[in-house]
């Protein structure tokens, strides 16, 4: 009997890796050969010539996204560099085509630096129609995203930011239901002040959350403070904790409704817990073990807990979120992805479990829901056409 | 009745381009996606990070070419750009696929400059197993190709140059036997210093061929001359056409026993064949419509013509190349494709026709020949554990 380790290498070595690209036409013959190259392909070539739009008419591009990584903030790795990222981007690759039909494809660049990627990225777009950030350290990967957002005609979303703070606000959506509160009168703290934490708190601003504490390793962040704070973080404080509270992550959680971790294993104490507000929420994101064991936290008086994990209920999972959003923005060949889209994503998340379906132990739909993509997919093309960044309807 | 144009729009059209991306496994349920991607996938990425060479075990990386154009140089259609030259890439990446079983990716570069695309190429390398250059103009291209080549480690081949030239020698090889002619003593006549004629002058040079007019639009290219030279035209001129001949195509072809043609319909004339040596050879290679027609070249003493079309005789097809030499690369884990490999890849495609076969219309296999292939990779493969640039035997 093998072990889960001897598996998981087994099943990427049998085949060298996840990925193939394959042929969508035939090629048998000279008569093949002579309409799908040469001297055929001068046809396609010329009318996208004459029209670039007409690019997504003829080629791959329209349904092709990129895996961008530099392997610098790889899940539960670190920063691993490019080599060791591809397999997760092969992966990411995998559920994209398993869940939505868009083909994408794993580009590890060779480089930390902000300028290099940027740069590289924009020549890559004639053969992309979307890019999808992934694993890259924060703050680089903020200006990477904004730069790229301002400089390219195609969707750029960094999905370890926005992807995540999707499916949280999804899956907080359907909590708050659960325990009777309005999302505009809740205090949320966010654990961890990385790509993740900083997209969650963002997003829940912009949903109405009154006020975010968001800490890190050295408490909650402030405006002002003075310990490792980089523009960002300042940003956020100064929205976000318009009361300048202080303090460390316990400080933070006496009297809160919601905790948010995505940080790391061991970080939130039964006490810590009991201090909270009445019904307390708690995702404990951490990986692969959470910041406390769904057990713990429920006898600590949670209402409703959350994970990352698939062996736990309520799983905090992207997989709900990225394939349907590609698969909505390419659809009407979207220039960007909004935050109406974002937003519209949240709501098809969360509203696929009805009020009487919904539960302590079931507030988000299963990754393996076969409604999921179609819906957000749909939400997301429709939020693309009502903000003018549609180009086809 | 649709026209040749119409199907070929179509057949892009349909399927919106030629390439998708596929998964190679299953992504069905939990388990499936806990092997494939969280958690498991941080295994062979572990492995990978402490053995970058395990890159190859567990990734797609060994058996996937990047098909690297900016579009500059795009055969039959001059400088169309990036996203006009996509279907041309798509295409090539189809023929990978289909003769030698290796994925190809296309990669439409937004750029001309030089610097440019060599950075992008070279922070690209993590994620590819060689680097095949596309429709890149000269003399860009050359230096393009060197830098790469010496930034790398993993083969960078230009097709336009090395495929072509390939597949030439490969026919001349063949050609000579039937005319009883040594290459050792012959004059062979090059039109069209682009990527295609540099090389085949080049190849032809190291195979001990004494005498090569490189020839352009303005004559005989040779040491010193004054216009429309670049450094790479000065190289060749200097240890090819060492007793500087001068004058036009005409005066290159009197007395010559080669013309090998990668310039424009209508470049040799019937009285020009009649000038050269007895028993001529030609190879009209010009994209659609070459330098002479066939039956022209032939009535005015041709013994043995070549074209780049399906539907004369003797197909001199990059496709008896590429794919192989790719092939036999990536088998071994080739550093390189270098000088060794190439010959080897040469004489693979010219011995596959036996002394039996040989018929001044059968000097070159078919492009559907599905010896060729095999056969190409398996000497490519041999040249390089010979010459030292295999990483596995």
């Amino acid at each position: 009997m093998s072990t889960f380790r001897e598996q998981a290498l087994a099943i990427h070595k049998h085949h060298q890796g996840k990925l193939t690209v394959q042929s969508k036409v035939p090629v048998k013959n000279t008569e093949d050969l002579s309409l799908a190259y040469s001297p055929g392909v001068a046809e396609p070539c010329r009318a996208i010539f004459q029209n670039k739009n007409e690019v997504y008419d003829y080629t791959m591009k329209g349904n092709m996204v990129a895996v961008v990584s530099n392997g610098t903030a790889v899940l539960g790795l670190g920063n691993i560099g490019p080599h060791a990222s591809l397999p997760v981007m092969e992966g990411k690759a995998v559920l994209f085509k398993a869940f939505a039909g868009v083909d994408a494809f794993p580009i590890c660049l060779a480089s930390a630096d902000v300028d290099q990627i940027v740069q590289t990225v924009k020549l890559l777009e004639p053969t992309f129609g979307g890019i999808n950030l992934e694993d890259i350290a924060a703050p680089q990967c903020f200006e990477i995203e904004d730069r790229l957002k301002a400089e390219c005609n195609i969707p750029v979303f960094h999905d370890d930011q926005h992807g995540t703070a999707i499916v949280t606000a999804a899956g907080l959506i359907n909590a708050l239901k659960l325990v009777g509160k309005r999302i505009d009168e809740i205090c949320v703290v966010v654990n961890g002040a990385g790509a993740a934490g900083i997209a969650i708190t963002k997003i829940l601003h912009e949903m109405g959350v009154p006020q975010i504490l968001l800490c890190d390793t050295k408490g909650i962040i402030y405006e002002g403070r003075r310990e490792g704070m980089n523009p960002i973080k300042e940003e956020i404080a100064r929205i976000t904790n318009r009361k300048k509270m202080q303090g460390n992550l316990a400080d933070a959680l006496k009297g809160a409704d919601v905790f948010i971790g995505v940080s790391v294993e061991g970080a939130v104490r039964e006490e810590m817990v009991r201090s909270m507000n009445v019904d307390p929420i708690l995702f404990a994101m951490a990986n692969p073990n959470p910041e406390i064991m769904p057990q713990l936290a429920k006898a600590a008086g949670a209402k409703v807990v959350g994970t990352g994990r698939s062996d736990f209920p309520n799983q905090i999972n992207n997989v709900l979120a990225f394939p349907g959003i590609f698969r909505g923005a390419l659809d009407v060949r979207a220039k960007e992805i909004n935050k109406a889209m974002k937003l519209a994503a949240v709501y098809a998340i969360a509203d696929l479990i009805s009020e009487q379906e919904l539960h302590p132990d079931y507030i988000i739909p299963d990754p393996f829901d076969h409604r999921v993509a179609p819906r957000v997919a749909a939400a997301v093309a429709k939020a693309a056409m009502d903000t003018g960044v549609a180009t086809i309807h």
